[in-house]
């Protein structure tokens, strides 16, 4: 039997470049896209087109879409502008102004209906729970209510299954397994505000920053700030 | 306590015309129509405006979106025209050619998405299993399925529900039922394949044509053939 096929979901952030270079050395790995109308949406775009470039996926095997509705409801203040992004720590205790409503079932439907056309069985997301506990769309409970979804929703054989290899891992660890994998990690872009340097000081910089200090290495990606 | 909100799918054929019907009389109706690339979504999109007027829901509470990813991949008669639609006896053992991949977890991700911004509580859709008996995610363990991932994957407090008040019935009783609520059948659309008539011929046109039989009733809508 030939190589597996995988659809891997890639944002373009650190978290979904190590999951993408996990996958590559298992499957055949299939890249999509997402545009929901995040602010720093070409930029997410760069970082993907960097990633599928240095994982050696060709053009046929990438697919960037759009998901007009998320962008049409606002409701995040990452769709909409008049909306502030929050700054520093995170209060894992609720759920914060970032959160996209029920984002990850778009993505994870997108990913499964493009498996289904190309014979692919497996789906990889680089969510992670620890670190983004405040969204309920990131939790292994979820995955798994999706999962039945996907084995009741399309043909018998179709044997699709979700995978998140990073689950459970640490920021630090994911930035290790990276590094350990050759993950093109100073092709990934996490901020949620700036487009040429990484502001820093965002939720998701502030996440990224403390997983490579955890793991005591420097990000290769430049900031604004020191 | 003022009226639940409740967002209701209408693709403008016959069972969504009768859901929404039904839900108007319970909710305070939100409509949701999605263009997925399907070969006669503009017909299909005079018909959710025509049931959206005859149920008097104002145009702020009526969403149009494009799911561009569906039109993109293919996959099914209804959105690749190079693959003929499917004429005559539906054999429901086996998925039909206009299936489209993982369609139902699309449209209702749009309207869990919406629901959590508009804070409404119920999604109403149309679906009808033993006439779909085809179609995997028409039928109720893969409704159950979904209701936990909306359960898992929203915040705690939106207590969003899906309901599909006509899963269980028979298109016979779905024309008594839409007769009985008043429902605008004819500004319904069912067909895969015509415009202006509807061809009498593909599976949808003939599930439908059965159901007005199956009621004693003419179908109000103009064929092509007698």
């Amino acid at each position: 039997m030939s190589e597996a096929r995988a659809v891997v979901l890639v944002s373009g952030g650190l978290d979904s470049c190590v999951a993408a270079s996990w996958a590559v050395r298992r499957y055949e790995i299939w890249l999509l896209h997402a545009d929901y109308g995040q602010r720093t949406a070409a930029r997410e775009r760069r970082a993907f087109d960097a990633i599928a470039a240095a994982l050696a996926v060709p053009p046929l095997r990438r697919l960037a879409i759009e998901v007009p509705l998320l962008r049409r409801i606002g409701g995040s203040s990452l769709t909409d502008r008049s909306r502030p992004i929050e700054q520093g720590e995170v209060d894992a205790s609720r759920i914060p102004g970032t959160y996209v409503p029920f984002r990850n079932t778009h993505l994870l439907a997108s990913a499964v209906s493009w498996a289904e056309v190309i014979a692919a069985t497996r789906i990889v997301i680089g969510c992670v729970e620890e670190d983004s506990s405040g969204y309920p769309d990131c939790r292994a409970s979820y995955l798994e209510a999706f999962n039945r979804v996907v084995a009741e929703g399309t043909p018998p054989d179709s044997g699709i299954v979700v995978e998140a290899p990073l689950l459970h891992l640490r920021k630090g660890a994911i930035v290790r397994l990276g590094i350990e994998l050759g993950a093109p990690l100073s092709s990934s872009w996490s901020c949620y505000s700036g487009s040429e340097r990484a502001c820093g000081r965002c939720e998701s910089c502030r996440l990224r920053l403390c997983g490579f200090r955890e793991a005591g290495l420097e990000d290769p990606i430049p900031y604004e700030v020191g």
